[in-house]
């Protein structure tokens, strides 16, 4: 590819391909609400169309799966995956609106740059679009492209991409013909050093709830006055106790028997990568973007510090409720009380192996009654190696443009990255150059105005062409 | 007085009394959020008028008390005591809308009634509304009335009456005047049984915070993603933690030190009355209407189970929240979490004295970083003999329209009543006749046309007539 040409498209195209991100973070697509999935699905499909893709949106149960293929008859197939659906953006501690798009100064230890404020700007409406941009830069300045094209834009990854394997089964034959993947990611920190995640850790979402209705005990159907907890029991305090059998040391020790067994001490691959990636590692910018002051363990151990991340297999409250929850008092005597909580698994945990622990853990303490309601069947960690030439492709990448990319053997994150490496057999790879950050939170970001160490959205775009250059003369 | 005429009045004057009581239920006042107090307190203010009442809107610190005054130059004079505030209405659950005052067929276990439906109908608009309209059938009967009255509207009964006592304090002298106090309150249950309760428990209520701000541990200002959880620490794991450290047993046996050190046996005047109690006490209808199964004791032992209702000391959780609570699964990290927790007294239990115990237990079991932010300063437990005249009055009234009530020592919930009985040191009784139910749940009510067992709101107005006539005798 002539990489100059196309990045001179890129530069005469910025507001364009601007316009187009832009239109993709204001169409609401948030799968936990079902706000937007439908609107936002088409719009996808139309962005593949203009890329001359042959485009399906392939129904599901759930949410419908964007598929885009382009046969350019080349050698090589690559096969990108992203996510259309985003969190909710309804918590509070936005200071700029959620879903306006808006740029806004940004102050970085690297410097300033210039940040597009959205939901989903970098969880990954911002890297999907970059890259749908990055193709059309190629197509426009090479006239075709030098390689095969499978596109999948699912729209449920938020709720654990439910239906994706469906999809995967349905169009086995086609995916599996792909030599290679790429999660478009902006690979990025604060300070601009790059890291790049060999993997994913596993998860499942579920919800335990203790009501009187299943319990037998106390309130069965609402809510009584709360001085009847004299002589009536609370589905309140039987979830309060019911969970904190589940751990200990505030919920840094799983006590469900067998939870661990699987838990695999790093391989010699990740050793190495750890090694590696204990010199150039720094928690300051994570600490700093979101507001974190101290870790579980002593952060000067970085190895340690590190290990605790990417192999602990963690049981999590990521809410709770019951009873009254509004201003002031109101004495109540709930009827039921509820968690949402997530296990990450870490290799070799099965992920159909960890609920029937948990439920019989529930059940020997002598809380039958306390449901678990399945939210997330989830999915298994997965993991590639450093070797794929995939991989390597984007460490070269990285190199061209001055980074020495810090590989990590994986991300503490989650995503259906099994359905690739496990099942379709394909390695994939996440990036390229760019950064945005605060997923889940308020004030999620990309950038989009870099400075002398964070690339913009330019750059970014440009290392996504760089490095599907060096993936195809590999 | 001519019970005789009254009653007349009483009966041809039934739709005006029933659009005073519809006017004031309609007229929202939920003191937890604040809504429509202002507006009910000068509706109250205007009842007060149309019964020549001398009448201030008594400004406090929180909500105005409605004062009324009138002066018939008569040897004796009732205080009466009510709320004009309610509990919200925005709880899931009403089968009747709950601001709109509806009439609808009720079947009780004593038949089929006539109910009025809305939120505050039997805590305390209800009652409230059919003692004005009372002392209104008696000036227009007997032209004077044979008592001085005393009116003491509060509105914030359910946020702890936290400025009542500054209102006691301010018109001590002219308080302190009164002969004996009433709280206008239907005593029957759904079987026609009249209840009358001796006293109150009292009540504390606060709330229990976890915080990555307080901890300095954990996400300290937002929520952050969920998978951090494997080295950032989770502050709703230490509400868990911290929660379940203060009961066991479900809640049922607090675990604070010095918690029950108060807590005295039955008096011998109590006793006396659970012997007669246990002979006619009924768990069922209560146990229809909230729909409750089973109590923390055998119901069977009726002794064992009142003692458990009326002599426990609670810490009961009303209400637990933090992080995702929404559809769907987000998986984050909570920065905080909170529960809603009140404590209610029993003699000789000293309110002052519970709050120091609970941060004392927090702090030796490492959480002093858990915050109690205290919402309602709440009130001591009080109560009166059963040989005070108020008392004898209201026992003699019931007995002469045929019921025999069912003596008290006290009731479970908790009312200010310990300003009248310790401050003001005026004796006092609940009553009289009707019935109502649902309290701070869904489709709250009073009944509005009774059966043969359940007085209307007509019977209930004569018989807080009759109830007057009988304590100006003694």
């Amino acid at each position: 590819m002539n990489l100059q040409e196309i990045s001179t498209y890129v530069d005469t195209h910025k507001k364009a391909h601007f316009e187009n991100l832009k239109k993709m973070l204001l169409q609401p697509s948030v799968s936990p609400q079902n706000i937007g999935i439908r609107e936002c699905a088409e719009m996808l499909a139309k962005f593949y169309e203009e890329l001359r893709c042959e485009t399906e949106i392939f129904e599901t149960e759930g949410n419908p799966v964007v598929y885009g293929k382009y046969d350019a008859g080349a050698l090589k197939t690559l096969l990108a995956y992203f996510m259309y659906d985003t969190q909710p953006y309804d918590e509070p501690g936005w200071t700029h609106p959620p879903m306006e798009a808006t740029l806004a100064p940004l102050e970085l230890p690297s410097g300033r740059v210039t940040a597009l404020f959205n939901r989903g700007a970098t969880n990954t409406k911002g890297p999907m679009m970059t890259f749908l941009n990055a193709i059309e830069s190629i197509q426009k300045t090479e006239g075709e492209l030098p390689f095969n094209l499978v596109l999948v834009g699912e729209g449920e990854e938020e709720l654990g991409s439910a239906h994706l394997p469906e999809f995967v089964k349905a169009k086995r034959s086609e995916l599996e013909k792909a030599d290679a993947c790429l999660f478009p990611f902006f690979l990025q920190d604060t300070k601009g050093k790059v890291e790049l995640y060999l993997g994913v850790k596993g998860i499942i979402y579920f919800e335990l709830e203790s009501s009187g209705e299943k319990w037998g005990r106390g309130p069965t159907q609402f809510g009584i006055h709360g001085s009847n907890k004299a002589w009536v029991d609370s589905p309140a305090w039987r979830l309060v106790d019911a969970l904190s059998t589940l751990t200990e040391d505030g919920g840094n020790t799983v006590l469900v028997d067998h939870f661990y067994d699987d838990v695999a001490p790093p391989s010699p691959e990740d050793e190495e990568l750890i090694r590696s990636l204990v010199k150039t590692f720094d928690s300051e910018p994570f600490k700093q973007t979101v507001k974190v002051d101290k870790f579980v363990v002593d952060e000067k151990d970085r190895e340690t510090l590190l290990k605790k991340l990417l192999y602990t297999s963690t049981l999590n409250i990521d809410g709770i409720w019951g009873g009254y929850t509004g201003e002031g008092s109101k004495t109540l005597l709930p009827h039921k009380a509820t968690a949402k909580i997530d296990i990450r698994l870490v290799p070799n945990q099965e992920r159909d192996k960890m609920l029937p622990l948990v439920r019989k853990h529930l059940d020997e303490k002598g809380y039958k009654d306390v449901e678990i309601r399945i939210l997330d069947v989830g999915y298994n960690w997965s993991k590639v190696s450093v070797k794929e030439p995939v991989v390597q492709a984007m460490i070269e990448t990285c190199r061209h443009f001055g980074y020495e990319p810090e590989v990590w053997p994986h991300l503490a994150g989650s995503a259906p990255f099994y359905l690739f490496s496990e099942v379709l057999k394909i390695p994939y790879v996440m990036g390229a150059l760019g950064h945005g950050a605060r997923a889940h939170s308020p004030d999620e970001y990309i950038v989009y105005e870099g400075n002398t160490k964070v690339m913009g959205l330019d750059g970014a775009q440009k290392s996504m062409v760089a490095f599907m250059d060096e993936w195809i003369k590999r």
